[in-house]
């Protein structure tokens, strides 16, 4: 019988997992987090299938000495090639964000056009298309992969910035030529630029953060297995962990604009040896 | 007495280290190359010093097994905070890009203004700057990173584009107004959009790219440490190799745009081993 007072892991291949992390934080506050950052080999969404499943490996691995009583892929990039792959290795229940925002997708749209922006590797696994189809085959589903966004969110200064959306214009081009009527934001990063995808798509379309749906979908399963942490917390500001492969400085600068608690509590560890 | 028939060992974080492999096989044609990229890791530009070392290191005992003559750091930012440290480690010749660039961009300048562009690592290192002011305290040196061109270059499809120029122009500004007359391309990606960048800093600015210097330096050490490879070789199509850490590729692909020769025999190994 695992710990309910066990932390849940979460891990990504950089910060973008972050905007999942936050949304843990908000719907199951009693939760602790192990967090942990491959910001030594991010990003991961233009590396091969085989590398980005060796690297969930060796996260897991890490995370199983955290003794965490489950797991959240919070990237959608090994989510949608590694989950699969890792999950039968595991006695603790693991998740990645592709269900959960396929499913909101899949009960918001009305023309029944799906559109999904996200990493190469992501789009080129089709996961997304496969899980929306065996929802509903009779939807449309059209994917186009972004590979600047992750670099222009991690440069910072580009967030709000004529540039970011001359680029997404011309990303997102076809989805509009398409008239999609609904947008999946899958990758973990671009919720940090929804408000530039938002304009460039207009109004009538509506954005997907999988983050959402899959804070809901942790929360159903931790009770569904018994798991939840009954105990309240008094120190919610330091009750979560965060780990990361590269030097912790310029990952808590980027935490501390995403999360509402403190990530002084940052660790570097060389996830080589898991 | 090391075998003058070995290879040269030639590495960096992907493809832009095959600017100065190109460069070598220009100049000094019938040496062999062993190249490694760490297309698993890439890339190392806002990665931290130790990181960069750790990597480093493991790649030159990666290429230590392959009986290299000498070694080339093909790649800026492992020049700019590597190379010093595993030099003292080694028993064969190393040189790195940044020595080479600095010596050509102190040659050009007229008005004793030079601009570096580089990685946030490279610049942050200062290494360039220590150089120039070595080579003449009179100049005057300004740097400036652009995180943004290596992911526009690994792109693709922006290499001749708008976008690129509005960047470029965005980074630039700085530079033009400091009135510099030489501008060294401190990354290895960079020459594959010296065109724009020239554009953007207009005629009466020198570009260096320190490539061709460091193949002129290569060459100079050969001779002086009698480590030349004096046998003409027959079939210089099939004489260097190639080894990545991810699936070989997008890598085969984008070294097939690069170099004048075959890129069949790229090879993946798992560099985290060394």
């Amino acid at each position: 019988m695992a710990d309910r007072k066990a932390p849940i892991g979460v891990f990504d291949s950089g910060v973008g997992g972050l905007t999942v992390a936050r949304e843990i934080m908000r719907q199951i506050p009693d939760e602790k987090i192990v967090y942990f950052g491959d910001t030594a080999r991010v990003p991961y969404g233009s590396k091969s299938r085989d590398t980005i499943i060796k690297y969930s490996r060796q996260i897991i691995r890490f995370l199983k000495t955290q003794e965490v009583k489950a797991i959240v892929v919070a990237c959608n990039t090994a989510s949608a090639v590694a989950l699969e792959e890792v999950r039968e290795e595991l006695d603790i229940p693991i998740i990645g964000v592709i269900k959960a925002g396929a499913r909101t997708a899949a009960a918001a749209t009305r023309n029944g056009k799906i559109g999904i922006i996200a990493t190469e590797t992501t789009i080129n696994s089709k996961v997304y298309t496969h899980f929306l189809e065996e929802l509903n085959p009779q939807l449309t589903v059209i994917g186009k992969a972004c590979p600047l966004f992750v670099p222009l969110v991690e440069e910072g200064t580009f967030l709000n910035d004529p540039i970011t959306e001359e680029i997404a214009s011309r990303y997102l081009e076809g989805l509009k030529k398409e008239q999609i009527d609904t947008l999946i934001l899958g990758c973990t990063h671009y919720p940090l630029i929804s408000s530039t995808v938002g304009r460039v798509m207009g109004n009538q379309v509506t954005l997907v953060n999988p983050a959402y749906e899959t804070a809901r979908e942790l929360k159903a399963l931790l009770k569904e297995e018994g798991l939840e942490n009954t105990e309240q917390k008094q120190d919610r500001e330091a009750m979560h962990t965060f780990y990361v492969s590269d030097t912790p400085d310029n990952f808590r600068k980027f935490a501390e604009t995403i999360l509402p608690c403190s990530v002084a509590d940052t660790t570097q560890i060389n996830i080589e040896k898991y």
